[in-house]
């Protein structure tokens, strides 16, 4: 057996992200009973988040495109990682509020946050 | 400003998953120089660890389809929160270690693990 117990020996390892942020792009049509995070907007808004993080230069954030994270009434939703912190921006200014704060300071977006429990 | 510290506050929010995997799911076409995890054979292994998890009832994992992650020629690749873990899996034996040793029992698998540096 070559496994390592993951409480002792997890920080062994050097991360490469800093922060690591999931976004939901899944697109149902108009009418879909389930929705979806396209169907709330969340296009634009991944959109805004990519291009700032490109264009200030945050290389230590990973933002990688996810399908759906299983909460579809619960969109636009993104979650980042290591924290584990799921967020629910609806706004251009609450993405730059989540790079500025979250992304930048290492603060968490209250007023942002969704408190899900899984099924 | 309604944010708080992520290293002061982070674990006052109940997790929704205990380990959450993403997995790539990017498929270029053969002969694509970036190459994909697709063309190195993903998709069927992506699909034996949803099945396992479904099966075993492991609903405290979470699994997500997932984009390009950025490391292309290091694919099939997929990344384990919160630990930060990057696997590269290549048999259907890979993804039944995956899931009985880190995701059952919370112990790495260092055979499959990918320290990976971003550019």
């Amino acid at each position: 057996m070559t496994s390592t117990d993951t409480e002792d020996a997890a920080f062994d390892i050097p991360q490469v992200y800093k922060h690591h942020a999931f976004a939901c792009y899944t697109q149902r049509p108009p009418g879909h009973p389930r929705g979806s995070c396209g169907a709330l907007g969340a296009q634009p808004l991944w959109d805004r988040l990519g291009k700032s993080l490109e264009a200030k230069g945050l290389s230590e954030i990973g933002f990688t495109a996810a399908g759906c994270l299983g909460f579809c009434n619960a969109g636009p939703l993104m979650v980042v990682y290591p924290e584990g912190i799921w967020y629910r921006p609806t706004t251009p200014e609450d993405i730059d509020e989540i790079v500025d704060c979250h992304f930048r300071q290492g603060k968490r977006v209250d007023r942002l946050v969704m408190v899900l429990t899984r099924r």
